[in-house]
């Protein structure tokens, strides 16, 4: 509710990873804090490798933006793991919620008056959706739905990092007053390599969240990512200001 | 299996937080990135405020250690949000699970030959010990025990955030083989003030842990745990190197 979509910028910082030419291997982990909302203007994303050993690289990044008075300030801290992974047993215990398809679900967007990166998504509603009225209706925190870029585009690291932050508040869902809230701090773990995500070209991909706690400011949510397929992309989390 | 103890590292890395004369607040979240194996030899950890709002403070920390050549080596990345929380509206949406008492519970350690940390705890497991026989036989990667430093101490943020990594690589669990790991990164949201934890005393700290994905290299592990009142102190998640 203050800055861009928390899920682009999620995206842009570890896409300065993704870039950079010292990358080692492919992500693995992602942190990024939300330390103030970004102004719409230039900003820079530093990028850099903190430690790289064998077959694994840290990294730390900044996003800076120019303060009114000219100075460098900090907006956005974040850390990743690139590794180069080598094919080991695998397997998944979150296996994918029986759902109809995407084709079979309809597309019933967020309100997006004053929102406009919602556009930006193909949402279909499983389970759920926003609240409808806003009366303090105590509910679950759990919502599930088929989500796609819109345009299509092919999955890659950075759109799958920017689907990871599509929830709604959870605080929204579990009491229906539409509170303030600010995401703070995300994490994405990612369990498919590049290959997996090309994979599924302009699929939609199943996501899964929910909250376990909310105590005085502060709730988060942890949410699972799955292919069309069924296998299991991300696993995300992240804790999140709520204003009352 | 390189260095200390992770959770120490993550508790030290927090304290340097807490200890600094600017801090606002108390912690809300905590990632921790484990670059290198630690050296048993000196260390010094460098906490900058990152960002300073009203009520919230962003953190970046790091832990250096001499290299052989007497350079400065980065061992450890971490970042954390401490904040001046306000009472607001809240809720827990993870129950802890009917268990017995601790008082009912047999201590059962786990083989601490060569691992002396796993003594500096009292752990009194209820579901997913350690396997018994390293048959590869596959099983659930769920572990839930009682926990609590040995010898007894307050808990605090500190104490909190290392017992958050007390549990047993997953991956042991689940195909009881015994691979080498080590956890690359680790990140803690706390669901309770400095004032809940002083109320739990030397209680013993309920953790449930299990698995998600486990896929060429890394495996992840999600975490809870509760006082022994049954209120959710923390939430933790992992992202974990398995060799095989």
């Amino acid at each position: 509710m203050v800055g861009p979509y928390g899920g682009i910028t999620a995206a842009q910082m570890l896409q300065a990873v993704w870039l950079h030419p010292d990358r080692l291997g492919e992500p693995v982990a992602l942190t990024v804090n939300f330390a103030a909302g970004l102004r719409d203007a230039p900003f820079v994303v530093e990028a850099r490798p903190a430690r790289t050993n064998r077959s694994t690289q840290h990294w730390t990044m900044a996003l800076t933006q120019s303060g009114e008075d000219g100075a460098s300030e900090t907006m956005i801290t974040a850390t990743a793991l690139t590794a180069a992974r080598r094919v080991t047993w695998s397997a998944t215990d979150a296996p994918m919620p029986a759902v109809p398809r995407p084709s079979d679900t309809e597309r019933r967007p967020l309100p997006s008056r004053q929102v406009p990166w919602l556009e930006r998504y193909d949402m279909r509603f499983i389970a759920g959706h926003i609240p409808q009225t806003w009366d303090g209706a105590e509910a679950d925190s759990v919502t599930c739905l088929w989500m796609r870029d819109d345009p299509p585009r092919p999955l890659d690291f950075a759109s799958l990092s920017a689907l990871a932050d599509v929830f709604f508040p959870r605080v929204w869902r579990r009491r229906a007053v539409m509170t303030p809230i600010g995401t703070v701090s995300m994490t994405v773990y990612f369990h498919a390599g590049a290959a997996e995500l090309a994979a599924c070209g302009d699929d939609f991909v199943l996501g899964l969240a929910r909250a376990q706690s909310f105590f005085n400011g502060y709730f988060d949510q942890s949410a699972e990512l799955w292919s069309e397929a069924g296998q299991l992309l991300a696993t995300t989390h992240q804790i999140v200001y709520y204003k009352e």
